[in-house]
């Protein structure tokens, strides 16, 4: 007790300095805003990766490497602090792809405008996913500097730049050797968030789904049947139809109820526990439905189940969606043609204890099994679920620290979306992974994607007091065990 | 005898004056390529009305109307020679899409390139489909004109600008009293085209297929599951997908081996008749299958059936096709969203005697039963099978004319494609309808589409003897019943 009044009363000038420095904390981030590093369009990964390893320097980073793989660049980077404990964070430089057109403030300008009800918010590509909670931390450290203190930890960052195209290399950059050895000393590791929602709740996940993205081809070449080129669509009476024969095989991949029916899919996924029941159960008390189904702009859950087992199957269901399709005429109006080639954007999610080389296994034998042999899958992206045990020390921490702000933050089972957490919690690092951070943003992948920056109501914290929330969080991971 | 060959005679300065004319005619197809009217793409409807309503003015129509539809305009036209018989004419004034990125040459420029072991080529499009043949047509007549001949019969000219998406409104312009009663008076109607095979050979068709077009639509809105806008795709797992809903439809339309299986869609459809089962049998003997599966890049047919039984097929089955697919993210690589809306955009074919308000009831109550109700069927265009009797002196003229050519043109079944010729041969106007022209072109709605100007080879007509093509078929039908 004596110990923790000594360490608030230490982190004053620390926070002074976070309100000092708030002026220069949203410039530099609206300086990475302007920088966009998107994978899928090849647009400005090296740039990216440079700006990354700069703002890491300035931060306080000792050692700043940038790490080549056969995709976009990753870069590697510790502080040592001399402190007993080493901290991992895992950072991404790039963001989604944006449409100018459908943003009320121009996607790279991070323009500061108000927000009825909220506070001023900054509008942005990255503000929220993940430039701005990212900077955010680093604005935390480089108060511990302007404050004359030393981090309570030490830190060791791995970053990518494809983590919007799911990760394809990132495995590449944590298993290199001095990366994976300076990790395996880490309690952990973390991505900052901006975890507060709309209700200013938060809570703790303890991991998240898997994914595979990939794309399902049907074509007259692979197949041996149907037209190799498109061709007119009176022949239809006597050529086969690859759309067809790629519809048949999307329509063997779910059952009637849209469930996955993917052969060996599933076996591997386990049943929840009875710890994972209890927080659904509670999320379900705590939660409203009613909010749920505007945000998800549905009038009923699949199966028309009751909010709590919405719940349950957001955290356990593995699925199979459509992310999109695209075959022949995709114009206004029709144009009588009989394609020679259509395709299926297929993104999988994956529960523990299921694996992604596993699903996509079961896939392609599902389809060999059933006459789809011929389609192919391209698999661009993906990875394992990932899970945290609830009593590592990480996780802890962020409750402690959520606390401390009168913030009650449960824990939740695991994220219905993923990330590539795996490369951490998987053997042989084997460590506690997840995200941290107070605040609140919204619009990830969308238009006007935004973060707060001041706020205007007291259930959410704005952009000093998110900053604030890394540095105690700091403090507290040094603090116990 | 003596008749025909007074007639013949009588014919050279008609000759004379085609290839005096050869640089206009030709000029005066590129200026008219140059202005692409497309319906789908609502472009130079009305333009491509008042150039065809000028080009029908030069050619010698006394009378020429605008016809106001529901759509884009019609035109109505007739052209009276004093003559004893009347020749009903199929026009139309609009083209395929295109993408001139796909092209070798500008698709509107109309450019005269060389075609290696074919000769001069105009390529650009509508250059075959069916502009070409239809200036062709018309500088015959101004062919006659120059030579001071009236022509041998009058003519009654109905143009459409929205065949290329179906004809929607084109039974408007045919139902037009005043043009109902100058047709009624016709031996029949004809659209000009270019009818040689690449290998110089042609067939008097009796018929065509009928064709709907339209798009299934499935959306969140209609089918009151799935989200009602796009949303992350970690929900799929609570949340019903209104692609996989459409696709599980899709795979109901046809079975397995990709046969049309909507119930009752093909009750009506006739067997082929002992004559047309002959027409294919010598169609069978003197086409080649080799040539036939090049021109569309097919290495087997459906069923892996014969090349006789191919040509069965492709006279007398109705068909079901995907002409394409668009849902969801469209773009490069993956994006993780569950989208609200799928569409897929379908063409049916239909035999006599089926029908196109049987099909699209059928395609309804076929979705209905199923529990695809809520999938939207919006019908954007199509018509009824077309049939002529083999005895029609419209038919039996082309013969002759193609025969004075030295060209054997056997009558085939009907066409795989479709035209809107339902109007004028379905009660109440019951004519003799179908295609005629010398001359070759291929590419019609593909990139790079062309029409012969002059022919290197002696098997193909080039553009100046499709021009007297149309000027003897005239005389011909004059002659005879």
């Amino acid at each position: 007790m004596l110990i923790a009044l000594f360490v608030l009363a230490a982190m004053d000038p620390v926070y002074a300095e976070i309100k000092k420095q708030h002026a220069q904390n949203i410039e530099r981030l609206q300086q990475w805003i302007a920088l966009p590093s998107i994978a899928a369009e090849n647009l400005a990964s090296e740039e990216g990766a440079t700006k990354m390893m700069a703002l890491l320097k300035e931060a306080g980073f000792q050692r700043v490497e940038r790490v080549a793989t056969d995709g976009k660049p990753g870069v590697f980077a510790t502080l040592d602090a001399g402190a007993k404990k080493s901290l991992g964070l895992y950072f991404m430089y790039d963001v989604k792809q944006y449409d100018p057109k459908e943003w009320s403030s121009p996607p790279l300008a991070a323009a500061i405008v108000d927000k009825p009800g909220m506070g001023k918010i900054m509008i942005g590509r990255g503000t929220v996913n993940q430039k701005g909670p990212q900077a955010a931390f680093l604005a935390a450290l480089l108060a511990f500097k302007a404050a004359g203190q030393k981090l309570p930890v030490n830190l060791v960052l791995v970053a990518e730049g494809e983590e919007e195209i799911g990760s394809p290399h990132f495995h590449q950059i944590v298993k290199k050797p001095e990366v994976q050895q300076a990790l395996s000393k880490t309690i952990g590791v973390f991505m900052p968030s901006a975890a507060q929602a709309l209700d200013g709740e938060v809570v703790v996940s303890l991991g998240a789904k898997g994914v595979v993205e990939l794309e399902l081809v049907a074509s007259g070449e692979k197949w041996g049947r149907g037209p190799q080129k498109d061709v007119h669509s009176g022949q239809r009476a006597r050529i086969d139809s690859p759309a067809f024969h790629l519809v048949q095989a999307l329509a063997t991949l779910v059952n009637k109820d849209g469930d996955p029916a993917i052969d060996g899919f599933a076996d591997a996924a386990r049943a929840l526990t009875a710890d994972e029941n209890a927080m659904i159960e509670s999320a379900a008390k705590r939660s409203s439905e009613a909010d749920a189904k505007k945000t998800f702009s549905v009038t009923k859950w699949a199966h028309d189940v009751s909010w709590k087992e919405s719940l349950v199957m957001l955290a356990a269901r593995p699925t199979v969606n459509i992310e999109g399709l695209v075959g022949g005429y995709t114009g206004p109006g029709g144009k009588t043609v009989l394609p020679n080639r259509a395709v299926a954007k297929i993104d999988l999610r994956l529960v523990p204890n299921m694996r992604f080389d596993a699903a996509v296994l079961a896939l392609r034998a599902h389809l060999k099994k059933r006459g789809f042999g011929d389609i192919e899958v391209n698999v661009s992206g993906g990875y394992d679920p990932t899970e945290t045990k609830k009593d590592a020390w990480l996780v802890r921490a962020q409750q402690k620290t959520y606390a401390s702000y009168g913030i009650e933050a449960p824990f939740w089972v695991r994220n219905a979306g993923s990330y590539p957490g795996f490369v951490f919690t998987n053997p042989p690092l084997s460590l506690p992974a997840g995200h941290f951070g107070l605040g609140h943003g919204g619009g990830a992948h969308a238009p006007d994607e935004y973060i707060l920056i001041e706020s205007a109501t007291p259930k959410l914290k704005g952009y000093d007091d998110a900053i604030r929330s890394f540095a105690d969080y700091l403090v507290t991971l040094a603090e116990g065990s």
